[in-house]
């Protein structure tokens, strides 16, 4: 019963995250250009909503699929939990400062990206640390689980992880294809069975 | 199992993307006039929050139906239906659009109203790919759902796809009548007890 | 499985629309006098806000004790319960009115207040409709259902329906003593029994 | 019955709460210092953010304990409960004001978090007096329970009141040490065994 209030905590939580990205989309304002324009000009807000909403749809999926797995949830990994939960909450921030920003270019534009992929790979830390409690603790894993796999899979969280690191320091290269990069990723992971 | 947390989480997002409208509907501004002069002026916002707030309502109902002929949910589907909230979760976007916009009038509120009909639009097409990959995957389908009704039933969709086809087109001639196209597109779907 | 998909959506609405309240409490404005004088100038946010989240935290109570009584919900149930929600997602907007305005006097406050019984008795309306809805429908009422008390219940909504309308016109004689039925009404059906 | 959904509304408003704290967390303003300037003098609206989002996540955490403990929930429970999410919902408001106030310092940022430390020894109290509410009934609680374990857990909640209370105390001599003083009492929570 435990698991299931995690769940639909987690799943709230996801849910209002991933319906907070909207309010980063801005109303044309008034006077500064037909609504047509000013819409054309918002690519960057649309890019960074696309790629937000991807991520967490993605991170939620794989939140699904990690808790099929457990039999029950102790105080840890309720604690774990929320740590990661404090990363999906943040996701709009760094959005807004990526869709505010990217078209301003250089130094500000790369540090924005930059400090998108700094949450990213903290989220993607929080999530592997979810993951190695629960196999290294097996009387939370269900009966049905098997062990091996659930270690192979880790491997996966673990090129996740470098790869947030290196698209850190893309972002001082290019934030155009550093944010390419975490839509790259995202889609890599939705078709990414050996996660499911 | 899987199947009880999409439903948990697309009711998520559905709750919180219909709840969000409300920020659209924005406080008279002291020394603009009275009160109720400006609660007055704001028809379109409030018909803009009318209109959404039943189209998202009616993608809920519908959502509903269509979670209850499934047997289960398959990977692919889990993204699909990603897609489908992914749209959901932008429509407080061009409703506050056309809230702004609607008596401004000219091309400003055309342009509102044809970008408000393509979210619509790209809606109604994820929901019938949600629909057109259940109904060539029998095996996802609960084994009372029949394969000739669930296929009649999708040419309702041909039908809204058509119709928010359409209204982009409508809101070019007339923004007013074409908003006024999607209330009565969302009253007809109300009505309409084929689609249950 | 159709009631209990209606509740979670309907909860997640409840749920969204009562914490949305909080964005209607101003953080005080730096240079506009100490933040201790500006916290205590906002007690009619405060009022507002307790008022509404009693009013929202009640009909909660009520709808879940509705729910309870039917053994099912039909698709004019549904419809019903979605016009119900309109209007329960609406109050947070004529709570920031209040907010706003109460502490202008004359007639702005009276009008802002005058606003928020209207939407409040529209409220008060579409429960009504529920529940004559499901009262002269008795195939969707649970089997142990009185429908005699079902039918005498409902001239508590009838009460509820005039208090609202009452109000209406008391806001405009006194803003401030039309907020305080609100808050007198609340605490009435807190402690009534007879509606549980 | 009536327990599930008072846990599943319970949730969705903490999951609602606990996101609309990242609505804090402001995005640098163009032409006001770069942004990695701007994000890095944030520092006190990051502590605030983390803070609350610990406090709301521990509440959560407990009221999940509380919850396992209760057989059925009857009314005053139920408005208890009202009372308890009343203060959680309003936690994103003074976190607010220590966001924008922690900064400029003297007497401002001392009412601020002194502000914020009410709050949450109001939320104490609503707490405690769900606890004292079930505890002195016992036909609520769980067969399994003990009632006298219940009632040594009880005095946790005594601690945590006169703690904020203590807490309301210090902010007046150094609003930082105050609210590091929160962080601790939620650190310590999080690892107290006893509690859950």
């Amino acid at each position: 019963m435990v698991k299931t209030r995690v769940e639909a905590f987690s799943d709230g939580v996801f849910a209002v995250a991933i319906t907070l990205l909207v309010l980063d989309l801005k109303v044309p304002v008034h006077g500064q250009g037909s609504v047509a324009h000013q819409l054309g000009q918002e690519w960057p807000a649309y890019a960074a909503y696309l790629v937000s909403f991807m991520v967490i749809g993605i991170i939620w999926v794989n939140h699904h699929t990690l808790m099929a797995k457990l039999a029950r949830v102790d105080r840890s990994l309720l604690f774990l939990n929320l740590l990661l939960l404090l990363m999906v909450v943040l996701i709009p921030f760094p959005t807004s400062v990526v869709a505010q920003y990217l078209h301003h270019g250089g130094w500000d534009a790369k540090v924005s990206v930059a400090f998108y992929s700094a949450v990213m790979e903290a989220m993607s830390l929080a999530f592997a640390g979810i993951y190695l409690w629960a196999g290294s603790h097996h009387d939370l894993l269900d009966g049905s689980v098997d062990v091996t796999a659930h270690r192979s899979a880790f491997r996966q969280f673990g090129f996740g992880t470098a790869a947030y690191a290196a698209l850190i320091a893309l972002s001082f290269l290019s934030a155009e294809v550093a944010l390419g990069g975490h839509f790259v990723l995202a889609v890599f992971y939705v078709f990414d069975r050996t996660s499911a």
